[in-house]
């Protein structure tokens, strides 16, 4: 076998794959070099819940039958992948975060995960989530800055990726849970569009906002993963049947796009994300895309409360449901303050709160009509110090989540503390082949690679 | 001109049309034998609120000129039509049957109002709502027997409909305001997708569940509404752009139709209405209809309490945005009640009533793959007597309000004390086309007519 010259750990998802798929390495040697990278830096990182060694190296075996006999290959055959404790895992611990499920282990699996699974990808562990995907934060640190939060509360998923454990993370998003995370981190997140993705056996958090979305190096690999994930099934009541399209191949046919500015208190946010936008913005329009400001009729503090009181009610409902309010000593307390809003809700404000969100839906819808993508910084300021009650300000993440229309978030520099910076890009619902196809090409256009993290 | 022999206030819709079209009439004559036959029965009957004679007789008089000079011919050109006192209209009152309101004078027409005008159509008045659409009663009387209600909301529409003071009237339904007067009066009653007729400037009761909808005396004459109705339109935020098909044409093409029996409290029915609907069913087999039960996954009560509470919040909510709450005193005691439940509701019920109508709609959608339509009776009860508080049971008439699907009400019947019976047929979402044909196909197999009410 050739021997790569990258570290194996340092492969991306297509990258891996292709190797695997050549017979260039085993899955076997590749989780190998990842479960040795997870043991040199997850005692500081502290991205794990909890490492599948003995199923990863059984399914990379089998997965290295599968390559040997010239199975069916899939584009993610082989390829190891983790998953934020909130999705359901076979025999596997499934605690998100919570008192409440200590030792929790689920007979069957999610439905992302059965489905990567199926396509041969290896599940290697789970990954910190905050407590029930909420506020109160997961113990994972910043690979670029240990004294600063991953973000969350898909805080695992972010720190594994940009650590190099793992080259794709499974998170989810109900605000801003993916894209925050992955833009502190330095690599790339996406969320699809609401309904694209079943959810069935991921722990909900409000079920009517909850993304599936994902970290992967690259945007190609965020289209692979969608790719495996994105398919109708009428036992998620969400899921809406609209056809899925070639996400790996839009992202070989890269166009310059119609960039609109998002002009979302773009004067609130910090001075280094403020300056990096922008410069980024300039080189995309030396590349030949043409960007515009937008002006949109949105109040954006509005949307926030509103997406917040839709949060709030719908976790009070399940958590009902499911008893646990029976037990409120078991929550943090960032938690038992959600659940004690939600459950002192008023139903107008809750229904007001959907109306609200079904405008601000055919505001967006109209501005996409003129644009191919929204873009703006993806969060306010870089990653904060770590703190024992936040992961970071969600509402710059927040509109997409709202209107459940699909985005990503790329890097496109780091703070002189190395803090990785990223910007967001918003497209139409169901536009997910559009919206990586002009996230391929802003990645090329911007070629920003941030240097490994050094994690001592 | 010809001589009818069917006196012209008891032309249905495309009868006076193809005779106004065909210059065998006049449209000016038709509106004074309109306004004959109004004198003549409505001190009885109270169907109307305002009588727009004036008006009616200028546009009136256009139309004649229209048709003189051979002038594009819509389908309703010259027929008049009444609308339930929630339209706004302009230049004439809108009170919505609520002390609020008194005297109010829109300036503008509804978005209905002004397409049937633009169609040239004739507003011929307005007719009684209940309080706000709710459940205060109109003080209607129904024609078949003065001393039972016409149902509600759109008492008036109905009465005046049955009584044939007018062919058309516009209604509006929530719950069962369309479908349950019309059965009342042995009308056809029909209401469309939500999301298909734009709702602009219809005083709302519940912006996420209000329909349009409209009594007519035949199949064919809901099609030529709807035809004229639908639309997509950006300005309402509720309406869905899903392509208008020829719904006249469907109703030429009437198909035998694959039924399912929804078995909704089907016991619970009063007798006679139990053995009209059965007695019906019977019929359409032997016409060559293929009838089967079709068990539904669906808990009735349980979907009732959620459509009252989606409907009381977002009542507390409107009404709210209004000022009107700050007059408490100005609301009959119903509305009121309604509003302080509304108000008092919890966010977590509201969004789990949200969630109920979700699962119920994939029910529903379900089982209209295997059949055309779902029947069942439109009402448990023929109309009650007249009372101070209630225009009858709503309960058999909201699940299609409640999912937004289309349905459609036919007189099957009179009970001994001469009190109209109706069947009511629902399709899936879209599925108008396929509904009116079915129904046309219903009617002409049942073959029912109803006698003229003997109103003294």
């Amino acid at each position: 076998m050739e021997q790569f010259v990258t570290p194996l750990h340092e492969l991306t998802l297509s990258q891996a794959a292709a190797a695997i798929r050549e017979r260039e390495i085993s899955p076997v040697e590749l989780v190998e070099a990842l479960l040795r990278r997870i043991e040199a830096t997850d005692r500081t990182l502290q991205a794990w819940a909890y490492v599948a060694r003995d199923e990863a190296l059984r399914a990379a075996k089998e997965a290295e039958r599968d390559v040997a006999a010239g199975a069916a290959t899939s584009s993610v055959l082989g390829v190891p992948f983790a998953a934020k404790d909130i999705f359901d895992t076979a025999g596997i611990p499934t605690e998100a975060g919570s008192e409440h499920y200590r030792g929790r282990v689920p007979q069957i699996d999610s439905a992302p995960i059965a489905r990567l699974k199926q396509a041969g990808a290896i599940l290697l562990g789970k990954v910190h989530t905050t407590e029930f995907a909420d506020g109160h934060p997961a113990p994972s640190r910043n690979p670029y800055n240990l004294d600063h939060t991953p973000g969350g509360s898909s805080a695992g998923s972010a720190a594994a990726v940009a650590a190099r454990m793992v080259p794709m993370a499974l998170g989810s998003q109900t605000i801003g849970s993916v894209l925050r995370p992955a833009s502190f981190c330095g690599v790339v997140g996406f969320k699809p569009t609401f309904g694209r993705v079943n959810r069935n056996g991921v722990i909900p958090m409000a079920e009517t906002l909850d993304h599936v979305g994902w970290m992967t190096h690259t945007v190609e690999d965020a289209a692979l993963v969608l790719q495996a994930l994105a398919g109708y099934d009428a036992s998620d009541p969400h899921l809406v049947d609209v056809p899925v399209e070639d996400y790996a191949g839009a992202v070989n046919r890269p166009a310059s796009p119609r960039i609109g500015l998002l002009h979302y208190h773009f004067d609130r946010a910090d001075e280094t994300v403020r300056k990096s936008t922008l410069a980024a913005l300039e080189r995309l329009e030396r590349a030949g895309a043409m960007v515009d400001e937008v002006p949109l009729d949105v109040d954006f503090d509005a949307t926030f409360r509103a997406h917040r009181t839709l949060q709030v009610v719908e976790m009070a409902s399940w958590h009902g449901s499911q008893g646990l309010l029976e037990h409120m000593e078991k929550y943090q307390s960032q938690t038992r303050e959600y659940l004690e809003r939600g459950l002192a809700a008023k139903g107008v404000d809750y229904y007001e709160a959907r109306a609200l969100q079904a405008a601000t839906r055919v505001q967006f819808r109209r501005r996409l009509r003129e644009v191919d993508v929204l873009v703006s910084p993806t969060t306010s300021a870089p990653a904060n110090p770590l703190s024992d009650h936040s992961t970071g300000d969600p509402a710059w993440q927040s509109p997409w989540s709202l209107i459940g229309f699909p985005s990503i978030t790329l890097p496109v520099g780091q703070t002189p503390e190395e803090l990785p910076v990223g910007i967001q890009l918003g497209a139409s619902a169901w536009q997910e082949a559009r919206l990586l196809s002009v996230a391929k090409w802003v990645e090329d256009a911007l070629d920003v690679h941030l240097p490994l993290p050094a994690i001592s």
